[in-house]
């Protein structure tokens, strides 16, 4: 059964979720932000009409997406609390309570890392859903369904640590990764030499567990080797401490 | 022109060159190793004979591979003085110096993590190459374009900052992931919600550089997250002084 939706927001997840709703045969009716052009981008995606004001949202539909940011999310849910349909935020990091002076409300987390613009298979993106009530559970489960192949239910609680998690296995990593760009860059290395390291890095997860994935002098304790390393990082620099810091907790594994 | 190619060591390096030489037409004649199983193993993808004995190394070879641990190199390399074939070491840590007794002598490092048994497309594997003189490293750039489209001379000087920077995006990375794993664990949480993300992570920095694909809460100078995500990361823990450090590296950025 195709869902009327609309949108609040119209940053990276808006996009991609719009997206796969229009895709999916829902439809997506309007797009508020107050960012017009990206408002215009999101609603071109999906055939709606985009809104420069939040007036203007229609009321008839089966569920509204909160795309905004943490604090905008606590601004504008005070201001829907007329609307009749289901509204859910899309942060990791908000309880659902941000949302509970509203009627029907839940959560609808995806946990990928969202650019607009570049493609992602939605299918294969797990969606966490949490709702305020069994009736806007059974909602959110139905959609996330036509979507997503890998829809998980998540208390806010739980949905913490997730979110917690995400920032090590995404943000955290890429901050390694700049750092090890940072190394050959100042030997004039090209940092091509470590793209395919780091993408089989990642694939190997995809089926082991990390612990058993875990390689280096760090496991092997190979103490030349890091002693070789360390004669490359000055002593107060970032690279040391993170190099002494991971070097320590690989070898307690 | 085909080359032949003996190999002393049976481990990841072995199996994959091994089989990538045979591949690419060259005959690997002999696989010696201390351990019968692997030297089978490895000479069993490449059609060769395995040793058991260093002794029944045929001297007309064109090149002969020690793919062995960095310890053994030292020890190996002295009882090949007589040996007139090329040799090279596969160690991204050890410098070329450490066959300096030998008459003709190099260094072939593939900068990937390889294992026995799980393929991977060698030719998107860089491979860096660096010989004692002009003559051996004609004869090593030959060789790696054979297997490899991404061949790169790099001195013994760089390529320890090359494979320092390898533990960064590889070693470090995975135990970033097995920090997420645990945390996730923790709440009995399913790995599979964040194998996706680990992937995608990896997959932008592909065509981006590391510093424009950074996001997150460090990234935006998220305060109120980032305090959110410190309340579940008890003071003295390893996962603490990962989440501050990496925090703080990001928000100088």
């Amino acid at each position: 059964m195709p869902y009327k939706i609309s949108f609040i927001g119209s940053g990276n997840v808006a996009w991609h979720l719009a997206k796969a709703f229009d895709r999916a045969g829902h439809t997506v009716l309007q797009v508020y932000s107050r960012n017009t052009q990206s408002a215009n981008a999101v609603a071109q995606v999906c055939g709606a009409q985009p809104l420069s004001s939040l007036q203007q949202l229609a009321d008839d539909i089966d569920a509204l997406f909160l795309c905004v940011n943490d604090d905008a999310i606590k601004t504008i849910a005070p201001q829907l609390a007329h609307h009749k349909s289901l509204v859910v935020h899309t942060s990791g990091a908000q309880s659902i309570e941000a949302l509970d002076m509203l009627p029907y409300y839940g959560v609808f987390y995806p946990v990928q890392t969202l650019n607009a613009g570049k493609e992602v298979n939605f299918y294969e993106v797990p969606v966490c859903i949490e709702g305020n009530s069994k009736i806007t559970e059974n909602i959110l489960k139905a959609l996330a369904d036509t979507i997503s192949n890998k829809v998980y239910f998540v208390s806010s609680e739980k949905r913490r640590y997730l979110h917690l998690a995400a920032v090590f296995a995404n943000n955290f990593t890429n901050a390694l990764y700049n750092a090890a760009y940072e190394i050959v860059q100042q030997q004039g290395l090209d940092f091509d030499m470590l793209r395919p390291l780091i993408k089989e890095t990642a694939d190997k997860v995809q089926t082991l567990l990390p612990a058993d994935a875990q390689t280096g002098p760090a496991r092997r304790h190979d103490v030349q080797t890091i002693a070789k390393h360390l004669e490359l990082l000055p002593e107060g620099t970032d690279k040391r401490r993170i190099y002494e810091l991971i070097t320590g907790i690989i070898g307690k594994q």
